[in-house]
């Protein structure tokens, strides 16, 4: 915060606050001073407040938790930053309600960079063991899952069956709405599991995540049902190839659009390009969607610690689509690649009741 | 619009905007001018935007979505209003970037009164159908699942099983995180499962919800492991006298703050009303918590086709909570339980493999 030259900081994006402090409640304001830290939240979190705090005094607001942090803020310092990417224009018009109407207007500024997301792009040892542990029951599932995708079942069985597996391996619930995409299906990058059924002979896309101690596990592969035809498995091999070159571009000190551009060319070179449509990746942790973003003519350079995902893929509307995503650590030396299942050309025969990997 | 004086709007709101127009995915921008309605969105969404949308033109934004709307919105009026309580701060300095610098600070209003999400409290057949399918889902998966309690089962086994439960008959998803509190984690309100464990002796609140056709589904049953005491029985019946009294008090004109009131002066008069820490209910319908809220004070007359829920409890803290939720529509005459399964005492005697349903 001095470096920064900010004198006080008010936080209300819940994963923030739950990163400072390890409060994991639906309702709380944190308000930094350089001398202290002070959570609000409300009645319903008595207990869970005291019992997850950390570094921070707990106050149960009686009326607005937003407002009586405010009010302490008021208090306390001249001046106090918000995050203005996770404030609404309404929050701010309640924030201002609170403070003397002679510095009503300047009493809060808006940070001019982010402050505390750009902290937890850099994830420490301990976080990077619970990304690890989700990530790897993700692997797990999905080598769990592959033997029960059969023609003619639908997508929605298999994300139930997917999500069940992971509830009972101790996951605390999925980290957004599983992807399973079928057939034509796979040609939509956001293709929730819906009552679509698996093809005879067709790609399928599971894109899904585990939450595990708070943190986000994100991965995405690709299998193909019945034999696929050579144009299929040609786009597969040059997805493959794209989203290796990305990973190995993965280093200290590369910026993400050098990553992205790792990938990209690959695709450009193989002819694929105009069927990426999406940047190649994410940062992920306490949320699913972090800073960085992997995308084209992003500057930022990557730091160790960094966690984002690989995800290049090709959707030919209302044909096939091809993903294939892993989750990647930035280490010291290089990167560490958090999802070690294969990535192999799968390809699944119906009725053998299993799946036969060929390469 | 024209009631409100607004000559355009913008809505960026994701249940707003599916509302108005159908599309269901995860970046919109849609412009709404005397004229016409133009839905942005990016390149992920091409083939969704399309099959989904109705009644208004779809354009796949190069960048970003949100200012492509601003833009063609500056174009085309003089003012455009916005929603103060689902526009970041950030996103109104984007917005306004892309207005001429003479009309920048002026261009964008905020409403003065929600708009859509005062329209949304009022359901059609099509939604209330919506919304009675996923409410008896989760009438069913609790009839299931009962007989699935056994002292000595985690909370996340039991939130596992009946997940899979719903996947497995259709539901797109869950609509909030599973709550199932066990023992003294039954006084948390918002008690998510853990890998605690349900007692030999002592109650079990299950609060959950499916989502179908967009719609959720909000529902609350707390049950008894084992014999009750004197105390806890007695809490339970004034917990389902006071759940009763303020359906009961559920019709056209009254006050969202006498359904409240008639839930609240029970507990008052049973001597319970101090562990009644939270409001009565809340709308639901494409969110899980929408207007109006059912909450002391609330001056806002309930209307045919609102879908409210009614939810007290009470929560002794270290000891034991209870709450009894049901999903109740607005009609015409009264109102209309959306959730028909029993509120009884339910005690269950492990080992025996079932429940017993005593009175």
């Amino acid at each position: 915060m001095a470096n920064e030259g900010v004198e006080a900081l008010l936080v209300t994006h819940l994963p923030d606050v739950r990163w400072l402090c390890g409060f994991s409640g639906s309702n709380a304001a944190l308000a930094v001073t350089e001398r202290q830290a002070v959570l609000f939240t409300d009645g319903r979190y008595t207990a869970q407040a005291r019992e997850e705090t950390r570094g921070a005094r707990v106050v149960i607001a009686k009326r607005s938790a937003l407002k009586e942090a405010c009010a302490l803020l008021a208090e306390r310092v001249r001046h106090a930053a918000f995050d203005p990417a996770h404030t609404t224009v309404a929050d701010l018009g309640l924030m201002r309600s609170v403070v003397k109407a002679k510095v009503r207007r300047s009493f809060f500024e808006p940070l001019q960079a982010p402050m505390v997301s750009d902290l937890r792009m850099v994830k420490d040892a301990g976080e990077l063991a619970a990304m690890e542990g989700a990530a790897k029951l993700g692997c797990r599932l999905f080598e769990e899952i592959v033997p029960h995708m059969q023609s003619g079942h639908t997508e929605t069985a298999l994300a139930a069956e997917l999500e069940y597996r992971a509830r009972s391996l101790g996951a605390e619930g999925m980290s957004f709405e599983t992807i399973v995409a079928a057939g034509p299906r796979s040609a939509l990058p956001h293709g929730r599991a819906t009552t679509a059924r698996l093809p005879r002979n067709g790609f399928v896309t599971l894109d899904f995540g585990v939450i595990l101690k708070g943190y986000c596990s994100d991965m995405t592969r690709t299998v193909h049902m019945g034999r696929a035809s050579r144009e299929e498995r040609a786009a597969y091999d040059a997805v493959l190839e794209a989203q290796q070159a990305a990973v190995n571009a993965v280093k200290p000190g590369a910026t993400c659009g050098e990553v992205d551009e790792a990938a990209r060319s690959v695709l450009r070179r193989t002819g694929w390009a105009r069927y990426f449509t999406h940047s190649t990746g994410h940062g992920v942790g306490l949320e699913i969607h972090e800073s960085p973003r992997i995308a084209a003519r992003q500057e930022m350079k990557l730091e160790p610690g960094m966690t984002i995902t690989i995800e290049p893929g090709v959707y030919l509307p209302g044909r096939f689509g091809i993903r294939i995503e892993d989750m990647v650590a930035v280490t010291a030396t290089g990167h560490r690649v958090l999802t070690p299942v294969t990535k192999d050309w799968i390809e699944i025969h119906s009725g053998e009741g299993r799946a036969r990997a060929k390469r």
